[in-house]
């Protein structure tokens, strides 16, 4: 099989935006000069639609922004640029349920660090057909390991910045997958618990759920600000506060949230049966909270 | 100007080999789903030529695979296949001092941190004619900043593997340009110094030349080694220790080194001249040893 038949073949129901043209997924390349590619310097978002709507695409462009200010990353366009572009891209596939990833390089430049000496932004949106959550994770929950990796300090490439440098990450779902394991969480260098590969973290102890505070080191997730506000709507109490894997190992319950994946209860941390080793009460209940309240919006 | 255009004059005197293809420079593209160009998945080593023979070919190549082990990235090439491509690229340009820079990704593969889900690696050489260093770097040396943005640390993403992710160094690269100087020296976590964004670090003090040890999270430099070999050949004393950026500021005589740019004096580093404020004695007298050196291999 060559590269352009896996890629017919992986990439079926995908739509790509190359700079506002649509194109197959087979034949969207990009310059081997652009700094996306050479260094990773790029930043990108993650979305989905839910019956034909996009969810809270204005604050995946706002973080977008953010992003591109922690990286000193000029972006050629406007928010509502940004967002025509994703919209059109989210029309041409044609389906209700959608995953939605749009990026933006610093475009093709001589080769080196300067970046004085680019061209122009290159702008990717890719659109694929978005599949339901399997049911075993809310019959069963997932397994979670803490990783060896360590998360990115901020002072060193701030986990804020949503950015195409992805290493750190990858190391430690490598580090997951060869355990078996659903995912990882990642620790700071003074130990204390940050985020999962691509999603936030949180525990559940007696009635008070905790997540980690952003001068952890963690994006901050989209879904992660709407559990606050739902909780807050529903008299649950949440406290951002650091702590430590002997904390999460000893919660009530422990999830994840993530833009793509929602709330997904996590069962097991390496050996350790989270509560009962199901998923929790209160979990599965900050998720139905959730699901009720993204119609809403 | 377009994109293909900018890349035309950009890239005048360069050759690319795409997997074994000698191609246009405007022509080489790579899928926007190669995971080089998703997450900066992906490994590097750069070299050059003097009249006509590639320098430490062989122990960029050893590099090469270190940094793929570090990552878990699988090379599908043997060193003498990624040798004979780097020498065909060579060839082609048709200069006896080229610029060689060879890359692999991880290939295309499925959106997501799953490394299993991966095509084949591809294979990127870029070769361009170099440029002899400016005389004034010998005459005047450089400016260099401390930088305020943390090298990676060894335990998230080790600076001993050269990949794709460069924001970290790119940062402290910025940082440098907004002060009008020429690089960055980066400090690890503990505050001492590592390296430059892609350069070896060194200080003479007395009669002994020190640079920082691997342990303080730095990349093995090719020349770092050459210049070690060469003092123990002439009797100059090198020490391998952690020193911070006031016994850098405080030193007789400040170079870095690089595979492309050889031996460059430092007379600067944020406000405070090194020395006189001009090319050492001894950083000098290395530079020559080296040149000469080189010309034996």
């Amino acid at each position: 099989m060559s590269e352009r038949e896996f890629l017919q073949k992986t990439f079926e129901n995908t739509v790509v935006n190359f700079n506002g043209s649509l194109i197959k997924p087979e034949d969207a390349t990009i310059s081997i000069f652009d700094r996306g590619f050479l260094y990773g310097d790029s930043i990108y978002e993650v979305t989905r639609s839910y019956d034909g709507k996009i969810l809270y695409l204005d604050q995946h462009i706002e973080r977008f922004f953010n992003s591109a200010k922690l990286l000193s990353l000029k972006i050629d366009y406007s928010h509502a640029q940004i967002k025509t572009e994703v919209e059109k891209t989210f029309k041409a596939l044609n389906t209700p349920n959608a995953y939605l990833r749009f990026m933006i390089t610093r475009g093709v430049g001589e080769i080196g660090l300067d970046i004085s000496k680019v061209y122009k932004n290159n702008l990717v949106i890719i659109g694929r057909v978005q599949k339901p959550n399997p049911e075993t994770w809310y019959k069963d929950g997932v397994h979670f390991i803490i990783s060896s990796v360590v998360r990115n300090s901020k002072d060193s490439l701030d986990p804020m910045a949503k950015s195409g440098n992805y290493l750190n990450s990858i190391l430690a779902y490598i580090e997951a997958k060869e355990k078996n394991a659903y995912d990882a969480i990642m620790l700071n260098k003074d130990g204390f618990v940050t985020e999962g590969t691509t999603n936030n973290i949180w525990m559940v102890k007696g009635e008070a759920i905790y997540t980690a505070p952003l001068s952890a080191g963690i994006l901050k997730g989209i879904t992660r600000d709407a559990v606050f506000e739902i909780c807050s709507k529903n008299n649950i109490k949440v406290i951002e506060a650091e702590f430590t894997p002997i904390d999460l190992k000893n919660a009530d319950e422990c999830f994840f949230t993530s833009s793509i994946r929602e709330v997904v209860p996590i069962s097991k941390i390496d050996d350790t049966l989270i509560g009962k080793g199901k998923p929790g009460e209160l979990t599965l209940k900050v998720l139905q909270l959730y699901q009720a309240y993204i119609k809403t919006l």
